[in-house]
């Protein structure tokens, strides 16, 4: 079968064997957001070749996608997310049959919290932690991004969720804030002294709002330098993120694939809880979880 | 004399009688960021036949004013910064002595703050103050805007002073963010209703990293209008502001002009504080007040 993990920004596609194992795999910048109104030509480019149906997870299955499916409520399970699969048939991919994942809400709060996406990236970990002594119990899962997702895992299910735009706040105010004529433009040069600082300050009183004026006044007197203030934020809008979520859990699971997750581990660290690292491809071994437990999912 | 408030975006004029009543005004969107180059020009426009010393204070002061004046440290009282007050004198504006008032930092904490324009404003609410029984005790002011001050007053002096990046915020969000598509263009269409669940939102555990992310959700499951988004959005951000003042002292004094301040205000009666709103014309009282300490300004 194949799997295909299709964000707002980035399609990755997967070839897998019949016992899970990745063969293949393809990557594109071709997200919802780049190929609106020719998704199937799109996914019949990216798997060429490759013979099965499809399983598909992402904002692909949302609004702004080819379908549009209802969240799955918490606490959601393998079972749940399988059973709520959508089957879809397109001329330009003759002979297959395509599977949609829903994504998954909280809604019992007073207000609600969406993923779609990441539950896949879940459900795989969650098939990783059942083969361990303690698999079965609670986790604590950060996903971090431009939106990071917080997920509690308790007894191989998603119980609750939150999302915090941490990645997003850090884009507007380095492109767009009063804060940026003072950062240099290269976002590549970490500077880890910077970031710290920022994690640090994260942990004083004042809030947020207050703490970001700090970028400005500490760089009038000369205290911070251009070069790490981009680290400094990073740092100060991460601390932010994790202290909302003190006391945090003495292991965090962190899924990811870029540059960032080092910058959370060091930080969930210096906060004082251990750090396990998953790769992004979670998603793979989430779709292909799935895809057996709906059966009838051909290769 | 002539007193002169002189912002980023706002220059604002007050001839004043020689017991400091106001006795004609003119304002101008000629703030420092629309005249570089040209202040004295812009200057000799606005106070055309008006006599006398011009005193100054607001961004005019700054790097990027006319001349720049070192902060006066807190605690800051009118006589220190009368003292430090600095002459200037221009061929566009013969004859006349002009008069520029420094800003304030505090910089006993970790991190400095710092305003400039907001000082004199100050200067005239004490001086209102130590008219009244109580007047010369412990006072707490606000200054809402894009960058809100909050100020510690105590005995006749500017204590301690925290500045919170709200109105920036509100507005890089309304602009640039995910968040921006699902709101309505027209900020004027004000929602109680919508400001009151952002301000009680505020309170809850999560943190405003992950608020944010309601106005999103909320959306999306039809409980958070186009309409009313903005105002949920403005309650939810002036609550994180107010929340990280916690515990409000009994009564606070708000300076401003504009209908932010009764949001402000109306916030600040919710969470169980008095308020008190003084005009922004304040500045023309403490120039006249500052001017009068200095002596030999002339009329």
């Amino acid at each position: 079968m194949i799997a295909i993990d299709w964000g707002t920004s980035s399609l990755r596609g997967y070839r897998l064997a019949a016992d899970g194992r990745v063969l293949e795999q393809r990557r594109s910048d071709q997200g919802i957001g780049a190929c609106q109104g020719r998704f199937a030509a799109t996914l019949a480019a990216l798997i060429d070749g490759w013979p099965g149906d499809v399983a598909l997870c992402g904002m692909i299955g949302s609004r702004n996608g080819w379908i549009e499916l209802p969240y799955a409520p918490c606490p959601a399970d393998a079972d749940a997310l399988a059973a709520a699969m959508q089957p879809l048939h397109d001329p330009a991919l003759p002979g297959r049959t395509l599977w949609f994942v829903p994504g998954v809400a909280s809604g019992a709060e007073a207000v609600p919290d969406v993923m779609r996406g990441e539950e896949t990236q879940l459900i795989g970990l969650l098939d990783t932690l059942a083969q361990e002594p303690q698999g079965a119990g609670r986790h604590s899962v950060c996903l971090p991004g431009t939106h990071s997702k917080w997920v509690d895992l308790e007894h191989g299910r998603i119980a609750a969720l939150a999302t915090m735009m941490t990645g997003e706040l850090y884009a507007l105010l380095r492109q767009h804030s009063l804060l940026a004529r003072l950062m240099d433009a290269d976002d590549a040069q970490f500077d880890g002294a910077g970031f710290d600082a920022g994690l640090q300050r994260s942990g004083a009183p004042g809030g947020l709002l207050h703490h970001l004026f700090g970028v400005r006044s500490l760089g009038l007197f000369e205290r911070l330098s251009a070069a790490a203030a981009p680290s400094y934020l990073s740092g100060l809008l991460i601390g932010h993120e994790l202290r909302a979520r003190l006391p945090l859990a003495p292991s965090v699971h962190l899924i990811g694939g870029s540059g960032l997750l080092d910058r959370y581990a060091h930080a969930l660290r210096a906060l004082g809880s251990q750090v396990r690292s998953h790769p992004e491809d979670l998603a793979a071994h989430g779709l292909y979880r799935l895809a057996q437990r709906r059966g009838g999912i051909g290769h």
